[in-house]
């Protein structure tokens, strides 16, 4: 979108806030506050907590689908939509008995289109016409989260966390800004558990939410924020704890907004540090310095979908041989594991080492790429503190290091501090 | 239809058939057999047993819609209409792991289009061309009962107890039998926890369930009988704990073929006996006798949508004035006893009496059209017993008698008898 519509709002709930009656009251309180103050409101809600993973349950006890069938996804779609078709007629019935006019659209009745890949769907396009002229002529439109439709008219899923993805979808399919209400109220600095000085950011752009999503902060779904940088519309992360006041208008806001990089007019250096366990360091010692070695590696680790973040190759203490060490996801870490030692003839190693005690520490920030001796603030920051990496890994806008677990939030602190983060 | 398809078929299973994932495995069994033995299926699935309840309890919870905002009845739609897309997709599934070709067909997806009258919708169509072609390719069909969509693409509900309706219309559309799975074996001459000696019919008339339906036998949804006498569709009250054995054949189904008046050879007089206890008599004591003064109660009554079922208009003690006694259902009661107190000026009467410990006891039967005696038959039996009857009212096929409820289970097993359907 070029220019968001400010009159019009998507506004989005998860199922904390769909939990039970008493919750989604609350949330229809805070969506009529905001039609209250004159917007044009679409509203976009997940399933009632724990509905999913009960419905889940249910589809894994009807079991796979025996060979030579379709895989059951498609049923699994239908099963597990049905949690949001709950919560969005809920919110409806109780907009109305609020004296709102408000009306639930399923995914096939927007349309949400998605492609046919059933339990993991990707939005293909949202026709916003018709709810776009439902939500002009004062009709609140609710909208179940993460379940779509495919243009032959079955009913498809997202995959888990999918909701998010639907909210900016329909943003981005009426042109205008997306709240969306969580169990935190924004983006922080760094977790606020490891670091009590961590501040919430009031503007954060696409690309560093991408980098702090996929690293770890688990505010936004990756897909949300990628899918929000592409049209452009400005998401802001809110907690549904606020409410609004006895005569039903809302508090300051807060939360964070994330927009583009060009809104942010007080830019930092460094907007965020994060911190992943979920890493797993795999070494092969004594692998044979052809210099194909590293690239047969790879490519079978590329063909069983393992995802390689980290390299280093190192020399070895053996002559004509290197240490070459990478790091995946935890859950990939077997995988490769075995994927190497079946191939131990073939790729010529010695020894082949897995360390899950490993944690990654990431300083994100889109000032990075104007300003030179970022790298050196944090290596110094983490040499005073005593903590070697073990491997390191750029971007544009971010740099990580690989270092050992149990120094993870020391470092977390340290860098916090040591870019200016800390709140006074 | 002409001539039903007997190579398809349409099943359908109840709440309690559905009630957990082992009991959906046993229906897919069931199913599964029927596959096996050539038949070309289609199922329709009530919700979870106790879900629909659920469902309901919580859109009571969001309240009725504010003054000079449409009811809420679509959403509660959108709601409630969600148990069944669950054991669709659930059965679908497990249809799927036992090596069936199975999909859920939605009603929006058959469709099954119904009028607009939300949470008690009629089917008005089911194109069935879809839905056939997929059978007659050999999957499996599986569709939600109890839901339809408007013509304008709105969730509907039929109405509780609509699913047997959704099946017998299914059958309709796909010209075919309709087996109905449910917790009893049959219909019987009477209800054996009153008489041990009732006997299971193997076929009764479209016309004679419709009377039993309608006089308290709860096997099936009156509506669903209607339908299938209009479509002519072959409909069997069958066990759901029958169970196909090793091989995966089905035994002897059993159960009672519901069907036309001429397919059933052996002729019966009587068919069935039913009991109601959701009655309650009304006497106007001393009521002018103006021509005029019983329309002018009835028109009260109508006007109101009170159901007036027997009547009865005799002497009364005081010159120039009858007594007026009428029964309607028992939820209607005070309600008439209110209309008439409201209007004792008026209409003129001296003393208004309820009496809701009354039972109304019938005898159904086709043979009763070319058969003198039957109501002889009824009077003597219960005279012979002691039983004073207080009102009648007749059709072509059905005697009832108004007695006091003390006397029901004695009339009902006294009638049992005298015409000849104890068991031997």
């Amino acid at each position: 979108m070029t220019r968001p519509d400010t009159t019009r709002l998507v506004m989005k709930f998860g199922g904390t806030s769909m939990g039970d009656l008493e919750r989604i009251r609350r949330a229809a309180r805070i969506v009529a506050a905001e039609v209250s103050a004159g917007k044009q409101v679409a509203v976009v809600v997940s399933a009632m907590a724990g509905k999913t993973n009960e419905l889940v349950a249910w589809t894994d006890g009807a079991g796979p689908a025996a060979a030579g069938l379709p895989l059951s996804d498609d049923e699994y779609d239908v099963v597990v939509a049905s949690g949001e078709q709950v919560t969005s007629g809920l919110l409806a019935a109780t907009l109305r008995n609020m004296g709102f006019n408000a009306r639930s659209w399923m995914g096939w009745q927007v349309p949400i289109l998605t492609d046919d890949a059933h339990a993991r769907a990707r939005i293909i396009d949202i026709p916003g016409e018709k709810l776009g002229a439902a939500v002009d002529a004062g009709e609140i439109a609710i909208v179940p989260g993460f379940q779509g439709v495919t243009s032959d008219g079955k009913i498809t899923t997202l995959g888990r966390g999918g909701s998010d993805t639907s909210a900016v979808a329909v943003a981005a399919a009426l042109g205008c800004p997306c709240d969306i209400y969580t169990d935190v109220d924004g983006v922080y600095t760094t977790d606020p558990r490891i670091e009590n000085r961590a501040r919430r950011l009031a503007k954060v752009s696409y690309e560093e939410m991408l980098e702090m999503a996929s690293l770890g902060a688990k505010v936004l779904q990756t897909r949300s924020v990628e899918l929000a940088m592409a049209k452009q519309v400005p998401v802001r992360v809110l907690s549904s704890f606020i409410e609004p006041d006895a005569n039903g208008v809302m508090p300051d806001k807060g939360g964070t907004l994330i927009c583009d990089e060009e809104e942010i007019v007080e830019k930092r250096i460094v907007s965020g540090v994060t911190m992943s366990r979920d890493e797993a360091r795999i070494t092969l010692l004594g692998l044979s310095d052809r210099v194909d070695a590293p690239a047969d590696v790879f490519t079978r680790l590329a063909e069983a979908n393992v995802n390689v973040d980290m390299i280093v190759q190192s020399q070895s203490r053996t002559a004509g041989t290197v240490n070459l060490t990478f790091t995946t996801g935890r859950r990939d870490a077997v995988r490769a594991a075995d994927l190497m030692t079946a191939a131990k003839e073939q790729l010529g190693f010695e020894e082949i080492r897995v360390d899950e005690d490993v944690a990654k520490v990431s300083v994100v920030g889109v000032g990075m790429r104007s300003h030179a001796g970022v790298a050196q603030t944090m290596f110094k920051a983490l040499a005073d503190k005593g903590v070697k990496f073990q491997a390191i890994s750029t971007s544009e806008i971010k740099i990580s290091v690989l270092i050992d677990a149990a120094y993870a939030e020391l470092a977390v602190r340290a860098l916090h501090s040591a870019y200016g983060l800390d709140a006074v």
